[in-house]
């Protein structure tokens, strides 16, 4: 059942990314919640700490990706307001 | 240094708060994607799945919060448009 995790965490990794499309094309990140994707940010940050202190890679590289992804919406929120 | 774990897992689920109020306070979700709410709600439906095939009791609980909140941000969206 560990292909379960697998896919769980591919999906709230790639979720991101229609977020990221879509704020890079339109260019308009007024709905977008500047505090949610700080928080965001930051947690997966710990996230990723807390995986290299366990040694688990799958915890690093998921957050990893979704850490880009994240810091792509929070850097064009921040530029566009 | 499982309160890192703990610290990340709060802040990665609490992060969602400031998207709900503010998708109720102001309508708007334009800005936002539909596409990245689908994915998640899915995802975070299969990590609550894998929580309790693990019977983990944290993984079901964080998940379960960030359903609640982000199912609340794609209600607003299917809504709002």
């Amino acid at each position: 059942m560990d292909f379960l995790g697998y896919v769980a965490g591919f999906l709230t990794t790639i979720a991101f990314l229609p977020q990221v499309v879509k704020a890079i094309k339109y260019g308009s990140t007024k709905d977008i919640s500047l505090g949610m994707y700080i928080l965001l940010c930051t947690g997966i940050t710990l996230w990723i700490a807390y995986g290299f202190w366990l040694g688990a890679v799958p915890v690093i590289l998921a957050n990893g990706v979704t850490l880009v992804f994240a810091g792509i919406v929070l850097f064009c929120k921040i530029r566009n307001g």
